[in-house]
């Protein structure tokens, strides 16, 4: 626990073993306030880091208990589970000069998932694979929390900048359920710069994006059912039926109509109706995720999803509850960010290829903060750091190349001095 | 037009030649009321035959105007087309001595279907096919108006019966809209009893069946959505689709689960969305029939019915409008004039079989007149006459053998005077 | 496990403590089978008391393996676990006297459910509830078996009867999986005379019910659909969608017509498609009854629920499997043998009430047994044993009075006698 | 018709005043042969100058042969009614020099709607309002065949220019049904650079659009299921129930999934099944429109929506037959003709406005010609004339102002001049 000794890939295997999924980085989070306290920054812990009324998605109290006791087992330094309250996140901030302040964003949670324990698999080979089951780092969180500390160590150790640097440890990214809650604090209002950082994407070890545009918008709504049982043999009709509110719902949410502004995109997964065959469903449950090529189209996609929620239940008579899940939003890199984290990249003795921006695939909830940035007059980009990945991400078999920790750190930190 | 002087074979064949759809049956009212005028029957017509309120899938105003246009046209009475008020049906009463009140129910109205014009066709051939384009007489109502007529002849020219007589010339049968209004009325309420009838229904002309059971009680619902157009292409998003509700609609209306105390039923007609291809459907619109084995499994159909139509058009943002456009119920027919019809049947020399009791395969709105008289203490039955029809009910060759006619008159009479 | 010395009550209470689902009574097989052979009855045990091709919903091998070794575990005598070649079921026979053949079938299997474990439950309170997570003897089936096993000691204790006494001991009754093959053996061609029982049905102790009539056919089919995954967001148009697959077929499913003839039913149960909200759906499932007044509606809904389920799938290019998983049909209960019941259950003390027939609710797979007997030209009938249950069949708290046993075997023993 | 007396405005007027729906174009087409005939053009009627087998939606017979006797009594000349051999269309080429073959490509097809009767309408107004009932010039057909004919004058009555001019009066454009077919003869073949325009498209008179871009590609699907008609109260089983696929297929088509390579669109209308709503639908039939922002997308969705359909039929039994009704593709325009063009109109007098390109937002079948000229070596654009339309493309109260006849005429003969 000592990880001011750890090398990062000693520290990113460490978190790699022992994985959280969001909202429960209790050790993660400790691990790194320990090390940054150690270092002098200003924690800013917990509730004090996001806005804990924000949240969404977040697991029961028995599951958040669990996790915490969990932690402490590990060993987690009590003081700072203490000051977390239950609730997990960091920024943590120090100055060096009087220049600008400059944040990074890097997230720490980990997937709901197994991960693969045959020789194939390097973190298994090699004894560092997941101890917690049905949890995984398997989109590499658990290297982008190292990379956070690295940059810290390297301006710390090496010099500082003219200027402040504010570290945001988000937690709960998958989902996109914790960077809005960290985008609603008061953080982020004197920012001028930020960087957030992304392993792998497709991208070879050595090749830094300097910047992504138009991750889709998109939002996640959990959904259940609830009706009346009743025998299907003898009183079908005496049941309010929650299977058939499926089936009206599921085929009318992929018909909401298209739209003439751009992108749209609708799923419905974990469907589930447990009911015996023979009996009329008293309750079923499925996930939506809606997505848009902009936050309006996205808000028009969620719109329409909740009325054909709302009517497919009330069809069959049956009653619904629907809770948000997660939310993202877009954003567009800006354009001196792009430039400066380029020019840094090119300087990087171990970044081989440079590009300058790509479309963003998927959706990511950094939008957020880099929104709130760009909103008060700073500018933002999202960083794209290959690791030359031998599986995809949210697989079983997801590994990254470690040499890319350090690639991540250096093109942040020649970033940061430049600016 | 002096029926007076006709058979009842010219009397059926010029109805025949002229049909009138429900509520607009002045012409054959007028013919009605002008031969029973003159026999001395008291005559209650049109809103003193009917309760205005309770009609049902009453034609538009302009379509009621044009059929009572016509109806002078062929020359009915001024004096008898006036007095109806624009609403067709007629009660007509006797006093013959002071015994019991004795009723039969008739129903005057035809069917919106082209008659068939070739010489396989007899109407056609004979030269008393429809010429009313559209309407014609193909469920032998125009037979049930000349047996009623023929039953007032009987019994007044031959002595009458101990007691008084009733004649009801139902409109707008078809559908089941003329019945309740009919019901809704104080005719019925000191009737001692009641015969309905009808001819045909598979039975060879010399066969009589004294009483039907248990048709289906049923509901019609007539339903339009409104949504909102768009162009398709360029903006799929700007429009409310009335052409999704109609599937949306459609699937569920036929997946009404099935009720565990009886039979129900459900289907949709007349399904009609006319936007163009390439434009988002403003306006839609369907016709529903549902059917229950008990008025209260019809209220559970029409129920949920309603149900599915209005989440339907919630789902897709539309608005909707249902219009009741007929109702039946189910009825019993009483032991007790089930024996005395076939009692009297078997006195009859032109009847050569006789059947008690047969299920009653469709729905008659008969039932709710039935129903009054048996809550008011009285008993019914509904008889079947039958008629050797060459063609089934409701097709363009239907016709009936003219012979049944009097088989009807003699039987209803035999039966009255054994009362 | 020397059930000789045990009460019928000792013996029910231990195969509630132990209970077996349908194919896996590899224990309950075996301790009938000792007790009966130590009477010297015949026995015919596992493929010799079934036919395996034609058993339906058969757990897989590693289950029927678990549970072989389950009952080893606990005793049970290894000879007669060999003798039954991993198939369950029982039919024992022994000749008394040269009159007819008479034959009592009761089944052995659990329920696939937990058990309370609570003091307001008996089995708990006194230490006999379900050592077996998951599994639960909730619909009385230790108690018919223990009444089998009643039967033989009572006959065989008190002098037997004037004929040949043949015990069908069916294994998985529930889901109608073992009653088709256990009637497809040549063991019911001799039979004169059929009773199979049936504890509680609503029913306080000491009322029986003479014969059961018109239980509704049914069918279960298991469906499980495959598609092919794609990120949702970025390559929606790639997978082909097991989802959507679930609404477009339960949709249709409920909207298989009704029937003319009679009585269907059809319902989903178990729905599922466990892929994430941001993939689209390689894999759902559902399970499917069917049931008709007859075994041709039966047919009929069954062969609709396939087309449905053939061309949802092929609506969006997706493969499926079915799998039948169980399946009963319908019967009428003699005259003659619920004359023979009724009359000897008069006779018997403990006998309160005697109904001569009722309805019945649900669907039985001693359908296929009554049937072979009744179209060998022998009589059958399903009687019915109070039992005073405390909470429904099939639920966590159900129990039976124990005081039923008795009844049951002599309602049975007396009904034998006398034929 | 001696049409040389006539002015553009007159020849419009006269058009608009004999409308003619798509592949009936008799008369239109007789009257532009009958000039340029005289003006010694050679001539490629009907089938010479589209390939009859790859015309789409085509009329009926006897729907074409009332056409043609309409055209006959307005006074066509019937040499060059003969001529077509039943089929519309006209190629039309004359050589002035030795330089470029250009081709000019407008259409001809009236649309299948009423037009305006009142005086807020000027044709009314002005007594040149459509003389048949259901079509009407209301996309300004008639205006381009008058630009088509003045093209002819102004290059034959002043000096012509050094090439070979080709003009393309293309058939039933409305649907998309006749691009493809006059894109299948070899006319193309040695054309270098082609020129198809419109009138309107939102542009005031006096603007010219020099290139339009990316029309989406489209096909419009004709579907009809056929199904078995069954009484709904008594045999609602023995049908196969037309309007219950309607049901599956409307949900199912809209449910399309979006596709990730771009712009995806689906649309249903004339939506119709014309059953009683007690009798189960023999018949029900729908159009269908899709697109898609490439050809590749655009057969997507063809093939989707056949898949569908082909299974909502399946689904509940019912036979379905499906008629591609029209297609039309996309294109991109050249930079060097939208140079041309561009050059050409700001040496136009009457050009007060020059843009030089546009997105295309609904879909066109000249993209067919364009694109067959492409693929030969040649360039091509689509140039939009404004019109000062007082009311919508399609709509009722359609009109040009038809100053923009000469813009027309100048731009194109200018651009051709300047080739």
């Amino acid at each position: 626990m000592a990880t001011r000794e750890q090398s990062l890939t000693e520290i990113r295997r460490d978190l790699h073993r022992y994985p959280e999924e969001g909202w429960t980085e209790f050790r993660t989070t400790a691990l790194v306030a320990e090390e940054l306290d150690e270092r002098g920054f200003d924690l800013h812990l917990g509730p004090d880091a996001v806005d804990p009324e924000e949240r969404l998605g977040v697991p029961d109290e028995e599951r958040l208990d669990a996790a915490l006791e969990r932690a402490r087992e590990l060993g987690s330094p009590e003081e700072y589970l203490e000051r977390m309250e239950g609730v997990t996140g960091l920024v943590a901030v120090k100055r060096y000069g009087d220049g600008p302040v400059v944040s990074v964003r890097v997230d720490m949670d980990a997937l709901a998932r197994d991960e693969a324990e045959d020789d194939d698999h390097r973190p298994a080979r090699e004894g560092f694979a997941s101890e917690h089951p049905g949890e995984m780092h398997a989109c590499g969180h658990d290297g982008h929390t190292a990379i956070g500390l690295g940059i810290a160590r390297e301006l710390d150790e090496h010099g500082g900048f003219d200027g402040t640097l504010k570290l945001f440890f988000q937690p709960a990214e998958e989902g996109g359920r914790g960077g809005k809650p960290m985008s609603e604090t008061t953080h982020l209002d004197d920012v001028d710069h930020m960087l957030a950082l992304h392993l792998g994407l497709g991208e070879e070890t050595g090749t830094v994006v300097a910047g992504y545009d138009r991750p889709l918008s998109n939002a996640k709504l959990d959904v259940t059912f609830h009706g009346e049982p009743a025998h299907a043999g003898g009183q079908p009709h005496a049941g309010r039926n929650a299977a058939q509110v499926l089936g009206a719902a599921i085929q009318n949410l992929y018909a909401i109509p298209r739209h003439g502004d751009g992108k749209t995109r609708v799923n419905v997964g974990q469907v589930r109706s447990p009911n015996a065959q023979n009996v009329i469903s008293e309750r079923a449950e499925f996930r939506i995720e809606v997505r848009g090529e902009t936050a309006d189209l996205n808000e028009y996609m969620l719109g329409k999803a909740r009325t054909v929620v709302e009517h497919a239940a009330g069809m069959h008579e049956c009653e619904h509850e629907t809770s948000l899940y997660g939310k993202t939003t877009t954003f567009e890199c800006d354009e001196s960010m792009v430039d400066a984290v380029s020019e840094a990249a090119e300087g990087v003795d171990s970044v081989t290829d440079v590009k300058r921006r790509k479309e963003f695939g998927g959706s990511e909830d950094a939008s957020y903060l880099i929104r709130r940035v760009q909103e008060n007059g700073g500018d933002a980009t999202y960083v794209g750091v290959g690791a030359s990945n031998v599986a995809g991400h949210h697989t079983a078999y997801f590994d990254i190349d470690e040499d890319a920790l350090e690639v991540g750190v250096d093109v942040t930190c020649e970033t940061i001095r430049s600016l």
